[in-house]
């Protein structure tokens, strides 16, 4: 009985803390949308932005992955 | 050009916001998969954990609509 509360406890913990950082998370996503509904307000095309966003992040993944794959090479032959 | 160089700098700082709002997102993101992973860690069966917390909201949504209707149904009857 003892343990069966202990595991229900920490049950009962890590779902609560799943819930909080939803909730941040959802609060993040909220702010996000309030973003585009400033920049739509001074006329910017938001679905343009979004766009730009995704295409953004696809290029700093790129580049990310280039300087991993740069790294390896110059470790491989000993420049690093 | 004056204007045209706002009007760049309004949609760079837009742009800007809202990349810094999704890796604070994506790094909420990544804490609620560690702490699934702390779960797991401990025996729990995470797959049900997450269809918990996906009843969880539900429930607290339905609970909230519930209360909104007995607050409409209460005004509407001079009881609030």
């Amino acid at each position: 009985m003892a343990k069966s509360g202990f595991v229900k406890e920490r049950l009962r913990s890590f779902v609560e803390r799943v819930e909080r950082l939803e909730e941040e998370r959802a609060a993040l996503s909220a702010d996000i949308r309030e973003v585009y509904a400033e920049a739509r307000g001074e006329g910017f095309d938001t679905k343009t932005m979004r766009q730009v966003v995704r295409m953004r992040k696809l290029d700093r993944a790129q580049f990310q992955e280039q300087e991993a794959m740069l790294d390896l090479y110059l470790s491989a032959l000993g420049m690093r």
